[in-house]
């Protein structure tokens, strides 16, 4: 049975199911697809969008964009964007994969660095990135016996230091490679529960 | 210049207005006032609101409920009301507050013991309070100059055994005077982007 990957287009996606397309059977799924096309912030959408693909092993998702700006020029809208997108987006899709994920079956979410640390303009993204940690802390303990989720939270990779660096001044690169791991170990190891800093 | 305190009626409410009003001008807000009523979810009418108010020196916010359901029974927008209220509210009262919140000023947010432990039912609470304390480490670093933001995280209190006790099995009760210690160290000591656990 499949691994759905959810962002599959971006930097990190790309990486992740590249990794994963040797020995496992993979659908790369996102707003542009390519194998199936979805919004996670529709939730009523969905829920049918996973009727579609069918029963899964495992779904992961790296996708999710939030507004990178100092709070006092974030409106009450970019705010509320953010927590749409990211945040309510990846637990829309969560909920959308309880009717398909299979028993046992393993989820992986993304954070981010910014959860624990600052950066001018990251107040969106660390209400955000915290949000996504504790979630996923309390849906594993609720679904125990169910299903294993983790989340796993980056710092900037190196792919992304010619676009972000500025940003992450002093912040150490994370390999893409590291954090290929980190998603494997999340998928494929007995844990859950956990946020996996990388 | 006096003291905000937003869920002034509430059980934490009436203790640290209680324990401030000696000593302080302290302005009782919410729902109900008592001297001034407000909507914490609807931010435009926040501007006026604390226009009205005039400046301030610091403002406490121990207002905002959210869902208490597993997350199966969770429709997506249960899940949304409690990041509408308790998460979005709480940020709503700091975009206002900057405006008339004076230089070197204080503000102290409320989140909970639910952003690090699970109990079944608190997936929302968990999210709500995980970006609560990450928002307010980011917001401290992108104003250190020019005001302090701390959040107390309470456990249960004992006034709230009756009521919620039979959730918080096994979880020591907090003391209200241990609790309103916490807001005060946030007020008037010279921390900022602190989570204290309680």
């Amino acid at each position: 049975m499949p691994i759905l990957i959810i962002g599959a287009t971006g930097t990190v996606g790309r990486a992740i199911s590249k990794d994963l397309e040797t020995g496992h059977d993979v659908i790369l799924a996102g707003r542009n697809g390519p194998d199936v096309k979805l919004d996670m912030t529709d939730s009523a959408s969905l829920l049918q969008t996973f009727q579609n693909i069918g029963e899964i092993d495992a779904m992961v998702v790296c996708a999710g964009h939030v507004p990178f700006r100092p709070f006092g020029e974030l409106a009450d809208q970019d705010f509320r964007d953010g927590i749409e997108n990211k945040l309510l987006g990846q637990v829309n899709l969560v909920r959308a994969s309880l009717s398909t994920l299979k028993p046992g079956g393993a989820i992986v979410l993304t954070s981010g660095i910014l959860a624990d640390e600052p950066l001018i303009g990251s107040t969106c993204a660390a209400a955000v990135n915290g949000a996504l940690n504790a979630f996923v802390m309390a849906l594993a303990a609720e679904q125990a016996r169910r299903l294993r989720i983790n989340i796993v939270s980056p710092g900037i990779v190196e792919e992304s230091i010619a676009t972000h660096g500025d940003y992450f001044v002093g912040f150490e690169p994370t390999s893409m490679s590291r954090l290929v791991a980190a998603y494997r170990r999340c998928l494929f190891g007995p844990i859950s529960g956990r946020v996996i800093r990388v």
